[in-house]
């Protein structure tokens, strides 16, 4: 991995814990409708609520938790009481609210990294939400700025690069989601670094394998040093 | 105002119709609640639940639609029917599609001015709902870029001046909001135009008047080309 310039991490599950705090929502809201429904059941129908309402609403605890309204009307058949509707907005208000939690070998890692590279974080969900993780991470002095986008598809991480002025070669994308942090970038002729995470959503997993030239996969942050 | 380098717009109610699609769901909302609740007090209590719910949601539909549904559970004290809970969701995602109407006399302006100085948008609200409506404008490839900020604050037109690489002075900003649009871009050294909307929504309002050599107010956007 010659002549990178920028190197650019995923927030989520990539610097900070994050996969895991929507688990735990999701299962408190689908045990709010055993009586409905079993678990599995239900966060069938959850997941498949928010894929549907991804291209309106975008990624995100806002409209996760408008997803988790919606399924909790479709599971009750209109007998959602009141209460219910209550307690799903407030595990929406505690998802927002939760502390940032590094993940291990972070701080290390990008505080090495930045003395020989431009560090950006480019991440999707929603802008306040992210930027306020950003701030709280205690780390957010290293990066040269954060980069929120709606989609992480190949014409998304074009216009970043393009912005960053700077050849698609000379560009880095190390995170835990290779349908998101990984494929695009290859295919644009950038470089990738895959740090899986040990909870990747559903919408995320990719099932084949990758090769490439441009791309390593690693079991820790910490690993990502010597290959540079 | 010379030497100006950069020309930011505003983009809801300065470039196209917004606020008022906000009221008539408003509205609607209130309406179902006429039970419970005169008209204009539901509209308060709907404001007050917004304005408290800024700092965790920020600007955009989702956290009106999220705001909503928390003033129902109030104004309802704990009697909320699901037939209403699914309407408040419909309610937000009518206006996630409503279609773009752009003011009079913008696209002439922003085409005129595209010639001598770089145009960019920096707007409030939720990713991904800007950018469908910056998309759907048909105006989007006039703009070199859209900024979509979580709050306009000086601190966020700071960032945005440095990042565009320009003087204050060489910035104007140009929109229907005192408050967000023009004092904080004062404040910082910038120009300002204010072209007032026939609607407003409360949180916005300024309720004193601006004297500023930086600083002008015109009735029309078609207005502004005599001024540069």
């Amino acid at each position: 991995m010659m002549n990178i310039k920028v190197i650019a991490f995923d927030a989520d599950d990539t610097l900070w814990v994050n996969e895991p705090y929507f688990r735990e929502t999701e299962t408190a809201f689908c045990a709010l409708f055993q009586d409905f429904m079993p678990l599995h059941s239900a966060e069938r129908e959850l997941l498949q609520t928010e894929i549907r309402n991804l291209p309106l609403y975008g990624y995100g605890i806002k409209g996760f938790t408008l997803s988790m309204i919606e399924t909790a009307l479709s599971i009750t058949g209109g007998t959602l009481r009141a209460d219910a509707v209550q307690r799903i907005l407030e595990l929406g208000k505690e998802l927002l609210a939760r502390p940032i939690e590094l993940l291990e070998g972070v701080e290390e890692t990008v505080v090495t990294l930045k003395e020989r590279y431009r560090l950006v974080v480019a991440t999707k969900g929603d802008l306040l939400d992210q930027e306020r993780k950003m701030k709280n991470s205690g780390i957010d002095h290293h990066f040269h700025h954060i980069e929120i986008m709606s989609e992480k598809a190949e014409a998304d991480y074009r216009k970043l690069i393009r912005h960053l002025d700077i050849k698609p070669e000379e560009f880095l994308m190390i995170g835990n989601s290779l349908k998101s942090d990984v494929l695009p970038v290859l295919a644009l002729g950038g470089h990738a670094i895959h740090v899986p995470y040990h909870t990747t959503w559903a919408h995320e997993v990719v099932d084949h394998a990758i090769e490439h030239e441009h791309f390593r996969s690693v079991t820790s942050i910490r690993e990502i040093l010597p290959l540079l």
